[in-house]
């Protein structure tokens, strides 16, 4: 039985407009998923420039490999995904699916290799049937259309409960652009990369380079701030398609300020991708936002943060709306961190529950009670010891996150 | 409601023997717990030596700074614990109350104070009511009697399900010794520390930096290659009493050979109680060893076994019997070290699940299903890089850990 949908899911799919020169079909290829469209393939005009960030893992999957190594021609045609089978720790096999698939492609559209990128998604370690996905291709190409965004979000979801869309515009050079994005979770999600598999399409026309980099930023200041399960990902990809359609001036730096307002649309939708990721992270009930200040450097900031985050014990707390701000406390300990105690002081939806290394004198759990039994969880440590602050979001640790792994696969 | 016994328990709890020089004898202090004794006191004779080990995390509890600190004059008569409250994070409340508590007992046996050690194992973050457990000592002491192990084991438990103890004998010179032990879980346990509450005594005679060192190395092969949920504890603490009351020749030199069934018995002593520990992990349905090879470094080997211990998606897939061995590679991936996909291979319950970067051409799943539906769980990785090797041992996490952890305080 499919879980319900996410309690934290936004109230309604955002609209998103079609963005110039991208256009994308689904389909069901019946690999793993019944009654579903579990393939998409994406489309871009000619002189469409990309960037990626993809998984820090040391197996990562055969679809990850191969888009490393096209990205260094700086452009794209296609973007295929598959849902349902990661094709990860396949082997050669793996890699021979990617060429399959990416071969199909490249013929359908009589461009090059390097243009057509790959991602999949799901089980590892199974043999991925891409000649049933290769065979798909001429016909998907045949039906691309612009406005079907909702049903890209729709086709790339596993154990997701909702699709993820999220968009904004800025203008480049006083010319309009917009920025789309759509991303998939919900398990396996873990910090330090691109989590899972995001995409996202604008119109601005910038050189792959500078794309790169202003994707590489918005990437470190959204996904990367995120965690579900602290599981790091075979397949982590995002990858950003910049189709020129918007037709404004040339820009070739990433540092340009002309670019201020794009960089900014861009980090908005990577963040909004993120935060739907965690909304809907396996068994979610609530979403946490942890705040650190105070630490010695970014470094430290972000260890801490993340200890919290990914604490079993913390998670479980919050999801049985326990003010139990003791694990809290044990997880900044963890961090491995030197620190003087009598300088941290931990809020709890902007309640003090510990000051100088201990409860305040008049300590009332009433307030934070209150506050665990929302849906938004906001915790707060200062831990007195410098400038450096990050802030990072998980969700809650519940029996939803045992029911759907404890017997994914079946 | 108290959870079920763990199914992982032993069969029986062992009957170990008096040591010459320990007594002990519980109480109800009535600070948490009603109806159970909660309150142990063990009492060494003079002569005693004592040496420790103490959780590394940087927000420890008053317990632990203050034994750290006794740890110094090396000798030992009085050992207290309470379970149900940690008297960690506490600030000067917290220091207040293991006065309190050290004064008491050192009055009642007329020793200096830095020969009474104490360790408190519960909530965090609330004051410890310690002027019940210090009017309770004069009565505990004239009570005390070497009889009374099993009593110990029962009164330090917390979440537990059923109390730990343990047993062995060596000869040092020719004269037997022996070496009990008892330890307390269940959450909050994860490596590189002596993991919770736990301690050990013997009848042999040592000097405290002798024992110290033995401790040392035995912890590093037991307790620390443990982990049941991957939360550091503020109050873990493993002690060591060594009576002297075997009577044989003094020993100088932990590297003494006649030392070697000793610490073979004492390492034989921590690895029973660690994984006790880990059988009684919360919500615990299964056992798991997880056995690395082929690694460049002891370090690597560590990380790698820990990094796949503590994946929630590896941990569920084994409560669910699910041979989803895909989980395991991707923990292996998210281990932050350069790896070479083609030489990894996997083994479940002597299987071959994967070799050389992908499942065998004629891989079955029925024999690893089977060995998955059993209680012991085997995962044994080679990496193909170097001659490194470690083991460590974790449980599943299934809803019994949330059922436990959602609601634990109330």
């Amino acid at each position: 039985m499919a879980p319900a949908r996410s309690p934290l899911a936004p109230a309604a799919v955002p609209a998103v407009p079609p963005i110039g020169g991208a256009r994308f079909a689904t389909g069901e290829s019946g690999i793993r998923y019944k009654g579903r469209d579990d393939v998409l393939l994406a489309l871009f005009d000619a002189g469409t420039t990309v960037a990626g960030v993809f998984t820090k893992s040391s197996t990562a999957a055969a679809p990850v490999a191969w888009c490393r190594k096209a990205l260094a021609g700086g452009q794209a045609r296609a973007f295929i995904v598959n849902a349902g089978n990661a094709n990860a720790f396949t082997g050669k096999a793996g890699m021979g699916a990617v060429d399959a698939t990416v071969g199909a492609a490249a013929r359908a559209l009589g461009c090059p290799r390097n243009r057509v990128f790959v991602a999949s998604t799901g089980v590892i370690g199974q043999r991925l049937k891409a000649e049933r996905i290769a065979a798909m291709i001429p016909g998907l190409a045949g039906a691309a259309r612009t406005e079907a965004w909702d049903r890209a979000a729709a086709a790339i979801m596993t154990t997701d409960t909702f699709p993820k869309l999220a968009t904004a515009s800025a203008t480049i050079d006083g010319v309009p652009v917009t920025i789309n994005g759509t991303a998939k979770g919900s398990g396996m999600i873990a910090p330090d990369m691109a989590t899972m598999i995001a995409f996202v399409a604008t119109d601005a026309r910038l050189p792959a380079d500078v794309l790169q980099a202003c994707l590489a930023r918005a990437t470190e200041r959204s996904f990367n701030r995120t965690t579900v399960d602290s599981d790091t990902s075979t397949n982590d990809t995002l990858l950003a398609f910049a189709t020129g359609a918007a037709g404004h001036a040339s820009v070739t730096r990433a540092a340009d300020r002309r670019l201020a307002g794009f960089r900014a649309a861009l980090e908005a939708v990577c963040l909004d991708l993120a935060l739907q990721v965690v909304r809907d992270g396996e068994g979610a009930q609530k979403l946490i936002e942890i705040r650190v200040a105070g630490a010695r450097s970014a470094a430290a900031a972000r260890r801490v943060a993340f200890g919290v985050a990914n604490s079993p014990l913390v998670k479980t707390a919050i999801a049985g709306a326990d003010a139990n701000w003791g694990r809290v406390v044990m997880a900044v300990g963890k961090a491995d961190i030197t620190l003087d105690q009598r300088r941290i002081g931990v809020r709890i939806g902007g309640h003090v529950v510990a000051t100088r290394g201990g409860p305040p004198k008049d300590y009332d759990e009433t307030p934070v009670t209150a506050h665990m039994k929302g849906r938004s969880i906001l915790i707060a440590i200062e831990l007195g010891q410098g400038r450096a602050a990050t802030t990072v979001w998980t969700c809650d640790l519940t029996h939803g996150y045992i029911d759907i792994n404890a017997d994914y696969r079946s």
